[in-house]
C-alpha cells in the first residue's frame, strides 16, 4: 500500500536516511512536457533549512528522471523519479534504534512488522512526502492545461489565526501564512517555542480553483472521501473538513446550503463538493496536523524490552510540521484531482458538464 | 466505484426507489455462522420511522441470503444480501425530476452523467448506507471473535453537547446520546426544529476497542487514512478527526505525545493511531454531519434549463441525518478494521503484538 | 475476487443450488438503453437444455434489473442483475457431499477452506457463467455502438476439425460449428458418446472485429493478458492462444511477422495484439475446454475422511462443456475489450488512432 | 498498468535505452534476508551475452537496492531495486524511428500513445523482463522457505523436441535444455538459423513443486487464470497451457481426469489445480514464444506518414527469445504463487491444509 491513486497511480518508496526516495507515476497522460528542473520550485517549498524555523537537514533534492519520459515529453509509461539523500545524519539515531519515542511510528512498525529502519524515523518520516509534492508536479501541470489551479496557506498556528486572507502574501514568508502583517508574530512565536523545545501544531487550507462539475466517483470513491484519505495519508494529520466542516454540525440547514442562482452560488458551505462530485465550485480541504512528538524535552517512554526509559529526541526536527505541510496538502490535492478527472474521462468520456453550468464563486466557508 | 476495502470487498447497489437495494461481500473468511435474523438488531437501529424525530418513511429492511453461507456458515464464497425497497413514495419527487435543489447531489449526479434517476435522491440517498449497516454485522461479529468490539454515539446536535459520557444510556434514547438526563431537552429541540421546517448537524464519535497494535497499511492504506475515507464517504458528512483531531492544532507536542509506561499509556490523544498503525488503544474517530438540506422552507433554486425557481422539498426527510449516523459510523469502523486486519494477516502472518504489548486505556481524547 | 474488471467491474454471486445467481455491474457509462429482454438471445444461446448434447436442467435465466437503469437507460451507478435458479435438484448431490469427484473443484475447495456447498457444485458450477453472458450483454451493446462487434464458433470437438468456416452456419446448429454438412457427423459422435458414459473436450475461437489500433495496458495489463486470464477464469478451460499460438513455436520469423502495407496488414499471425496493444486487425483467440469430469462412468476416488471409494457421478451433467462455451468467450472478449476501451480512454483521452491507420484484415492464423 | 500482482505488488519502470531500469516491491512480508549479490545468478540466467546464441548486448545488471531493506533483511516496507542501462547503443536504432518494423510493438504504442521511445524499443523491450526476474528472487527465497520450489526448461525449440526429460541437464546448456545429447544439434540449428538472418518460437515448460492445496482465488482470481496473464504479459508469448492444455481437447473424460487414491493423484493432466486451486500436485504451465520479428531479412513495411518503405533491423537482437525465457517464466510463476499465497492467507488464515491431504505426484501431463 505504498501506491496512491486509482488511474494516475504514485508509488514511492525509500527512507529518510536510506540511499535514496522516489516514486513511479503510473497512468500519466503522454505529451505533457516535463524536465528536471521543473520540479525544484515545489521541492524548494517543501524542503527543510528554508528558515530557522524548520528542520537543518538540507537536501538538495535533484530530481533525476529514470523513465517515461522521452525528448522532454511524456510517452504514457511508467514515469521513475529518484532523489539521493545526501544530509542524513543516521549516528543520531544511535539511541532511539532500541527505545520508542512516544507519539511516534517507532513503536507501532515494531510491533506491526517485528522489524525496523530507525534512522530518521526510516519510512514513517516525513521525507517520504518529497516524492508526493515531486509527482504532483506533473499532475499540477495537466490540470493547468483544463484551467484548474491549486494553492494552499497555513490557517492556524497554535492559537494563532491570519487577520486577513491575501493570498499575494503566502508566497512571501516561510509559514505560507496569508496575512503578511502579522509575520514578525509568527516568527516571534516560532522562536520562542523553539527555544522552549516544545512544538505546536497548525491547520493548513488547499483550494483548487477551476474543477469543472462532474468530477468524483459515488458511493465509496467520492471526491470528499479520496481527499479525507488523501490528507489523512500524511505525517501527523489528526483532522480533515471539506467545507464547513465541523462548522456544519452547528449550522442549519437553511443556513448550510448553498443557494442555486442562475448566476451561480451564493455560498460555499459545500466546498466544492455535493453527492461525492464536484460542483464547479472551488474545493475547499481543511487539514489538521499535530505537533511534532520528537521534542528534546524528556519524557518517559519504553525500551524494546518493556523497561520505563527516559527519552530525550535528538537529531534535527521542526517544531511546526504545519510549516512545511502547504505545498505536501497541494500535492495531494493535485493528485486526487487528477485521478479523479482521468476516472471521470473513463466512463463518461470528458463530455464535461451538462448546462446549466452554474458559475462557480468562491465564498467563504 | 460502488466496491469498499482492499480484501474484505463490499460492493453495493440499488435506488432509494428501485425495487431493491443489496451488497455482495467478497473476501469474507470461511466458518463464521450468519443468520438473516443476526441484521434485525442493527438494522433497526439505522431504520427510519424508530421515532418522530426521522423521516416516516417504514422499510422491514429483510435480508434475504442470496450466496456465500450454507447450512448458517459463511462459505468463502461471495455473499450476497438483497433488501426489497417496500415504502418508496416516488410521486413525491414528480415535481423535482427537473430541478436541483440546493445543497444536494441532483445537481452534480446530473452534471456527471446527464441523468438522474430523482426518485428519493436515487443512488445518492442515505438508503444505501443500509447495506453499509448489514455487510458490518458480519464484520462485527468476525471482529468480536478476536475481541474487538465497535461501539458509538452522537456527541453534538446543533450547539448541545453531552454533559456525562455513560455508555450505558446510548442505546436507551433514539439519539444514541451517552446522557440520559438530557434526553428530554434534545426532543424539545428536534420537535421545535422539525416546526421550524429546518433542520441541524450533528458529531458523531465511534470507538474500537481490542484492536491489537499492528494493523494498517503505511504509507496510503494507513489505518486512519482508510477510516477517513470511510467516514467521508458517508452521505452528509463533511469532517472527520482522529483521537484530538482538530484540537491538535493548538496542542504543544509536550501535551499531545501520549506518554508510554510498562501500565499503558497515560492518554490517548493519537485516538489509537500512530503513524497509520495501531498502537493498542481505543481507535476513536469523530464525524460531523451537515445539516439535511432537504427543507420544507422554499428556497430559490435552478431548473434543469437554468430557470430560477423556487424550490419546496416535499417528500419525506430527517430534520437531522446524525440521529441515525451512529449505526453507520459504526458500521464503516468495523468494516475497516476488518480489511486491516485481513491486510495485516496477509503480508505479515498474524503473528500478533511483539513483546512488550503495553496495556490499552481509554483516555479522553 | 469475485470480481472481473478494472473499470468495467461485473462482480458476480451466487451457487448453482442456491436460490439466486446475480451480478453487479460497475462503471457502465451512462445512457446506455437496457430492457431486460435484451438479455433473453445470448442467455439462450448459453443454456442447457437447448439440446439432447447439453444437460437436461431447464432454467429461464430471467434476468431481473435490480438498479442501475433509469427508464431504461444506464445512469452510471451499479447495474445489478438478478436470476432465480428454478431446476436445481440439490437431491442428486447428498452422495457426493462426503466425497470427491476426481477432475473436479470438489476437493480444493474443501482444502482452501474447510467447507463446501456441494450441491451441484456450488460456487465452482458453470452455472456462474451465466452472469458474465448477461453482463456482455450490455457490453456487446456498448462496443457495437462503437463499430466492434465479437463473435465465436466451436473450431474442434475431440478430433474433429471444420472442413469449411462459415460464419453463416455457426448459429444454425447447437455446437455452434462453422461448417454445416458436418453437424450430423457431430451430432452422431455426441450421440455414441453420451451412450458411453463418457465426456471429450473441444476448442473454440473468438474474434473481435472493427478494434481499433490502440487499446491494451502495457506492460502487465496487456489486451493479451487479460485475454489470457479471462478466459483460463472459465471453468475447464487448459489452455489459451493469440493468433497463432502455439504454432508459432515452430514458425520463422520471416513468416510469423505480419507485413504491413498501405493497403493493410498481409496476415494476422499477432491475432490483432502487438506489444499488448490491438493492431487494428481482427482479435482472435482459441481456447481449449477440458472434458467434463463429471462421468457416470465409475472412478475410484476419496471421501472426506481419506478413505477410498468408488464415485459415480449423477446429477445432469454436460458431455462436452465444450458446445455451451461459444457464448461464455464471447461474453469474456466483450468485457475485456470494453473495460480495454475505458482504460484507454482514461489515459489518452479517447483520441482515437494516429494516422496512418492501416486497414485490418482477416487473415488465416 | 505496469504492477503486477495484487497483495504482492511489482512495479517495473524503464526503457531498454534509458538511463536505468528497477522496480518496487510493495507488501513483501518482512524478515527475508535480501543481499545484492542474490541477485546475481538469476540475472545471470536470463542475461544476453552468455552464448553466441543470444544478442551481444551485454549490461553487467547490477542490482542496487534502494530501500526496504535494513541491516541485510526485509523491513515491510517497499523494496525498490535498480539496474543502470551501460551498453545501450541507440544509434543503431535512429533509422527506425520514423518506420515501423513489422511484428513490433513500435507500431501500436506510436498509435496508442502518438508518441514513442523507439530506442530498442522503449518500454516494449524484453529489456523490462529483468526486473521480473529480480523480484522473483525474493520471491523464489520466501517460497523456498515453504518448501515450494519452481524450476523450468526449454521444451520445444522450433520442431524439435527434448529426446528425455532430464532435470539435472538443463542448467549445463545455454538452452535450458533438458536433454544433454541433443544439445549440439540444438548449436548447429541456431547456428544456421542465426547465418539465415531468420528466427525461430520456442516452449518454455515451468513446473512449482511443493504447492499445497489451497492456493488460488476462485472465481475471476484463479491460480490458472493468473498464471495465463502472468506469462501472457511477457514479450513474444502467444499461448499459455496448463497441464494437459490443448491436449484436454482431444482427450475423454475418463482419460483427463486424475484418480485421487489415498496413495496420491495417479497422474497430472490438471496441471496441479482444479477449479482455479492448487490440488497439492505439481503446477504445470507450459507457454508458446513466437520467433523474433527484428530480422536483418528485409521487408515490406511502412513509415509514419503511411508511406511503404523497406525495413531492415540492425541493432543486436535475439533469434530466438525462448532461450533466454525459462527464467523469466520461472519468475512470473513464482511472482503469482507467492501472490496467492498470500491472498489465501489474507482469507483463510493460512490454516493449512485440511485432512486427508493426497501426496503428490509428478506425472506427464
Amino acid at each position: 500500500m505504498n501506491t496512491f491513486g486509482h488511474l494516475l497511480r504514485v508509488t514511492t518508496f525509500g527512507e529518510s536516511h536510506g540511499p535514496a526516495i522516489g516514486c513511479v507515476i503510473d497512468g500519466c497522460p503522454p505529451g505533457i512536457p516535463i524536465a528536471p528542473e521543473d520540479f525544484a520550485h515545489d521541492l524548494a517549498r517543501r524542503a527543510t533549512g528554508r528558515s530557522r524555523h524548520t528542520s537543518a537537514r538540507h537536501e538538495d533534492d535533484q530530481v533525476e528522471i529514470l523513465s517515461g519520459v522521452y525528448e522532454g515529453v511524456t510517452t504514457g509509461t511508467p514515469i521513475a523519479l529518484l532523489i539521493r539523500n545526501v544530509d542524513a545524519r543516521s549516528k543520531d539515531y544511535a539511541r532511539i534504534a532500541e527505545r520508542f519515542r512516544p507519539g511516534h511510528a517507532d513503536y507501532t512498525y515494531w510491533q506491526k512488522y517485528g522489524i525496523r529502519d530507525p534512522r530518521g524515523g526510516g519510512r514513517a518520516s516525513a521525507r517520504e512526502t518529497t516524492m508526493r509534492v515531486a509527482a504532483a508536479v506533473i499532475a499540477k501541470k495537466w490540470l493547468a492545461q483544463r484551467g484548474v489551479t491549486v494553492r494552499g496557506c497555513m490557517v492556524q498556528l497554535g492559537e494563532l489565526v491570519p487577520r486577513r486572507h491575501d493570498w499575494d502574501a503566502v508566497e512571501g514568508n516561510p509559514f505560507f501564512w496569508p496575512c503578511a502583517e502579522q509575520v514578525p508574530e509568527l516568527e516571534a512565536y516560532m522562536d520562542a517555542l523553539r527555544k522552549s523545545g516544545d512544538s505546536v501544531g497548525a491547520r493548513i487550507q488547499v483550494v483548487a480553483e477551476g474543477v469543472p462539475p462532474g468530477w468524483g466517483e459515488p458511493v465509496y470513491g467520492k471526491l470528499d472521501a479520496e481527499l479525507a484519505a488523501a490528507m489523512m495519508s500524511i505525517n501527523a494529520v489528526k483532522g480533515v473538513e471539506i467545507g464547513a466542516g465541523f462548522t456544519a454540525v452547528t449550522q442549519k440547514g437553511s443556513q448550510h446550503r448553498d443557494v442555486m442562482t442562475p448566476q451561480g452560488f451564493l455560498s460555499n458551505h459545500a466546498g466544492g463538493i455535493l453527492g461525492g462530485i464536484s460542483t464547479g465550485q472551488p474545493i475547499v480541504v481543511s487539514v489538521a496536523f499535530k505537533p511534532t512528538s520528537s521534542l528534546r524535552l524528556p519524557v518517559p517512554g519504553l525500551d524494546v524490552d518493556g523497561n520505563p526509559v527516559e527519552i530525550v529526541t535528538t537529531g534535527r526536527h521542526d517544531p511546526c510540521v504545519g510549516i512545511r505541510a502547504t505545498p505536501i496538502c497541494e500535492a495531494m490535492l493535485a493528485l486526487v484531482l487528477m485521478d479523479q478527472a482521468l476516472r471521470h474521462r473513463a466512463q463518461c468520456g470528458d463530455v464535461g458538464p451538462v448546462t446549466p453550468r452554474i458559475p462557480g464563486q468562491m465564498a467563504e466557508c
